[in-house]
């Protein structure tokens, strides 16, 4: 990468430490460097394969394979995984309000396409955002492909223990209930190993999504360990 | 049990409620009611065995072995259960501040021997009171030996996978990040088991245990992958 993305990255690095830092560990800045990480590892296997939408749908409506591609841009995975959770409406209250992350980005010194890209990339990251318009977030991916290696990358950090150890930290920051943080991981947790668009993260999703069972296998042993004491 | 002491333990049910609902989940009303429920599994297993100190440790300073025993009293335990978190010292900010668990039993209907015996047991359950002076909870579980079935039950709920819920919950109630929820892992719960006075305790502790140390294995794994994608 030349100095000017080097300068960049480190502009948007520090701008999203301090924006982060009144949330929750759930969405901390360490959230945000395993995001990277992942994102980074994921591009690293991919290596110029790119996922896109299947042509024969088989019912599901996230149906993705991995197709030879001309290769991602490193700069736009690594701006889009460092700046994904700027705008989340989850923290709204807690952030200084929705930010223009092109103009951020022109200020930093990108130029106008791959400012537009990673605002773009970033609008496209969400869950809630695909389960409400699953099309236009398969257009995005199209446009930008950056966008399926952020994604995939995000969502592996709501799986295995790291997504366990999350989940629960989310719950308690809003106030909720062990039960009702158990109770996310049937309703959103195990749909997302069906909608990973990369091949490597799917493939790490397999492995994280059968931990999230697996603790939920012990949550129902040691809850009907409780039912039964609660019969004597 | 007879009517007086129904009575008395539902007066303790709904002021133990009442005291714990500005609590976070990990010590909410939904703990105790666990904690409950386990020290009646417990109680119904040891039928009539009781758990002393070995006359020769063998260099483990909770080194317990269950003996044959009298019996032991389910009003104690049940009271015991409900109340043990009150006074809780990592609660006394957002508590009414230290109550008299002897007078408020008494108010109930609880005769002198009963108010004090279970006032005393309450004293006995903190790992951190045990980790600073073991000698003299080991002293107060022979005088009432009650206090070994609650104790176990408490300590089951930092284990498995309710363990691992509470101890995030816990955490992130105190605005810690989740590496610091994963070192509690190593310092104090992986010690649990050791520490147990039952052998029904011991038993359940021992499956519990296991799921930490794989929750822990799953966690290294994942933070070995991030680790792996930074160097990239």
């Amino acid at each position: 990468m030349d100095e000017k993305t080097v300068r960049l990255i480190g502009a948007a690095t520090t701008y999203v430490q301090e924006y982060m830092s009144p949330f929750d560990a759930s969405h901390d800045y360490n959230h945000v460097t395993r995001v990277l990480a992942l994102a980074k590892l994921i591009l690293k296997d991919e290596n110029g394969s790119l996922p896109r939408p299947s042509n024969a749908p088989r019912g599901d409506r996230n149906d993705w394979e991995p197709v030879p591609s001309m290769g991602l841009s490193e700069p736009i995975v690594v701006l889009g995984a460092l700046l994904h959770d700027i705008n989340d409406s989850k923290y709204f209250n807690q952030a200084e309000g929705p930010v223009s992350l092109a103009d951020l980005l022109r200020r930093w010194g990108a130029d106008d396409q791959l400012a537009l890209r990673v605002e773009r990339l970033c609008q496209g990251v969400s869950y809630s955002t695909e389960m409400r318009d699953p099309r236009w977030v398969r257009n995005l991916i199209q446009e930008i492909p950056e966008l399926a290696v952020v994604q995939d990358a995000d969502r592996l950090e709501a799986l295995g223990a790291v997504g366990i150890g999350r989940c629960f930290t989310f719950g308690a920051s809003r106030g909720r209930g062990l039960p009702d943080s158990v109770r996310h991981f049937e309703e959103k947790l195990l749909r997302l190993e069906g909608m990973m668009k990369t091949r490597t993260g799917r493939d790490m999703a397999r492995a994280r999504t059968g931990r999230i069972r697996e603790f939920m296998r012990w949550w129902d042993d040691e809850t009907q360990a409780v039912a039964e004491g609660m019969a004597f």
